[in-house]
């Protein structure tokens, strides 16, 4: 086709965003790509503020779904959540139309259901915004390193989080302090749960293992922890050990399962994920040919999101349609994924107890016990949650195996708080 | 197609690896793709290396004529160079074969022949290898980022240099020194001009500035200057200002024209190209929408290089065919390069002068004539070359008049070396 005709549906953050580069970049991406993208609809409830960016009224309506059954080629979903998009997204595609979405949530939970329906009508997908914001990630797992088994995948990919991880380092405040300053600065929504407790990057997680491993891997397989236990004594601690806190997506295969998990995790300082710092994204995929690989940028905001959206349009108009594996096409491909207890890991322990002497004993007699070995361990003489904080750091040891070795620690008198726990990711 | 013939030709360390992978990965990349990649014909003057791999001997031929002569679908031109491969290429074009190559020689010199003769029998190029190995930025610059105007490219995209250059910052040792070591290791060649001398780094910033700009850059528009002329006091005194030094490739448009350049540049330290080490590569593009992003991985080896070639070749084989800006394949797309004398940057200018007072006076009196405004300035007495170094950085001039400044200077009777110039990337 020489030209395409694209409605986009959500005329919010971003899609205001993609509609300024067709209007500011159109001509450049044409003489690229020798095909005209024309904006034929936009629909948002709120018409005025389409209006406002300068679209002709006559391609302004308030109804996604008039989009769906106009003669667009290309459906373009930014409306977000899993109701009205998912319908949105659905239809289109009945409907025959292609369909480019930033919408990890959507995916991470019915990408299955979506993508056969796709397969079924002869259409793509193209997601490559939902996961890594501008950073062409998906796209580099999907095509760029095809020829690869993937050995690992290591994500910062939430900036919100990572944004208040790295003010906490670098300023020695409090989570809630640095949440503070991430909603002042337009970095963390007023109900941050998403990105603070880790959902955001486990929808995205989701989203690149089930690329890498070739089948579905849903929210409610990801493991995810967030970072509000996260205190600055951690912080210092971690430094003092040789490490830097982030907040990883982390995917990878093991003994025929996927393990896939989202968590605060202590890197060593000289790791190149330790060097992306505040609202950056980045991911590090291994693979068996490629070795080490990393994509790095803006992984949120209008910008660099309808970046990655204008692309996805503009790989449909240019004949490049869904790029994920087949086995995502058809229904029921399914992985095997680890249930949390089976992770290996190294971990780091903040216990808070009684400033007495014999505790170190106490607490490292039921290491023991459990097989678990210390590594490093340093207690301090400050008051913390009403007791002094005595940390450590294991060797490997299974998840499930420290928790029950956690669980009989906490039940000691001389321990005053819930012990935190934390891996380290080597 | 369901399934794709394959003919690789130059089955050195790169086809070698071509055939390695679609031996161990085949099967994966067909679970994904659902494209069949039939390895057809394998040909190399040395048939029995070929034999070493496993293949088998129906598909080895001596003559790489004979697989653009057959029924293959796509030719993996590897064999290197200009002469032989032009040859290969052209002709399997105009016999109907897509092409895949890493050979960054080739397309920086006869790009705009090769594509023209592509899009005229109506068959792709794809090329990611020829730039950062396994990383893929080719297809990110290509695809990914289309939709925006590229505001800059800075690449670390030489291993070799880089290698040799992290030797020197980390131990200290000497330009000779460090390339020796990179032999031993196998990151030099016995003539390593072509890394050292900054020609390999030329060829590929030619072929990502002709994707930038929609244009053919050839490598005789490329300002080039190698790295055999920093000594390990250079190392040292851009540590002492807060900078690394890299080989770095730089593409930016400015006023109509493009800028196109490889040469040694002092980076802040804190800059995030300044923590690529060793063999790696990194290439950090800036588009107007999405902002800064950076691709990172192994520049060079057998695996990683083999992995972009197959992965161009699973492209083809799914129907994602070239993607370069269409204006690059026609004739006559050429677009102003600046000339070096135009360049705009801040310096680092080591003098080598005799140990008497009054010197500083008699530099900074010319460089204060040529309207040259110095930033920081230090003077050691230890001796060097046969006198002592005199150290200074400026704030931003044009290279012209940097080197009309120089020339005076360096006529000086207390001169006593020619001085070196390294450009300051901030």
């Amino acid at each position: 086709m020489d030209s395409v005709k694209v409605g986009v549906v959500g005329c919010g953050t971003v899609g205001s965003g993609v509609v300024k580069i067709l209007l500011e970049n159109g001509r450049l991406i044409k003489e690229r790509t020798g095909k005209e993208i024309e904006l034929t609809l936009v629909a948002d409830r709120n018409v005025e503020r389409v209006r406002k960016l300068g679209v002709p009224e006559e391609l302004i309506v308030d109804d996604g779904f008039a989009v769906v059954e106009s003669d667009v080629d290309i459906v373009v979903e930014l409306v977000g959540g899993t109701t009205v998009a998912k319908d949105i997204v659905r239809k289109a595609l009945e409907n025959g139309k292609h369909v480019v979405s930033a919408n990890k949530a959507l995916f991470a939970s019915f990408g299955e259901e979506l993508f056969s329906i796709a397969a079924k009508n002869g259409v793509s997908i193209r997601f490559e915004a939902s996961v890594g914001g501008g950073i062409p990630v998906v796209k580099a797992l999907n095509e760029g390193l095809i020829a690869n088994k993937v050995e690992k995948i290591l994500g910062i990919i939430n900036g919100t989080a990572n944004f208040i991880l790295t003010e906490m380092t670098e300023r020695g405040i409090s989570f809630e302090e640095a949440l503070e300053v991430a909603k002042e600065m337009g970095y963390a929504e007023a109900n941050p749960s998403l990105d603070v407790d880790g959902i955001d990057a486990a929808h995205k997680i989701a989203i690149l293992a089930s690329i890498a491993y070739g089948g579905w891997i849903t929210i409610d397989d990801v493991y995810v922890k967030g970072i509000r236990e996260i205190t600055p004594l951690d912080v210092d601690f971690a430094h003092e050990f040789g490490y830097k806190i982030k907040l990883l997506a982390v995917a990878k295969p093991d003994d025929g399962k996927v393990e896939v998990r989202v968590h605060p995790a202590m890197l060593p300082e000289g790791h190149i994920l330790s060097s992306v710092d505040g609202v950056f994204n980045a991911c590090l995929i291994e693979g068996d040919f490629v070795g080490p690989t990393l994509y790095y940028g803006m992984g949120a905001g209008q910008k660099p999101t309808a970046s990655a959206v204008v692309a996805d349009v503009a790989d449909i108009a240019c004949g490049r349609g869904s790029s994920v594996p087949v086995s995502l096409l058809g229904r029921g491909a399914r992985i095997p994924v680890k249930r949390p207890g089976e992770f290996v890991s190294s971990f780091y322990l903040r216990f808070t107890a009684v400033d007495k002497p014999g505790v170190l004993a106490k607490i490292s007699s039921i290491l023991g016990k459990f097989n678990i070995s210390i590594k490093m361990a340093l207690q301090k003489s400050i008051e913390f949650n009403g007791g002094v904080p005595v940390v450590m750091t294991t060797h490997e040891a299974a998840f499930e195996t420290v928790k029950e070795a956690i669980a009989e620690i906490d039940e000691l008198d001389v321990i005053v708080k819930p012990t935190f726990l934390c891996m380290i990711e080597e």
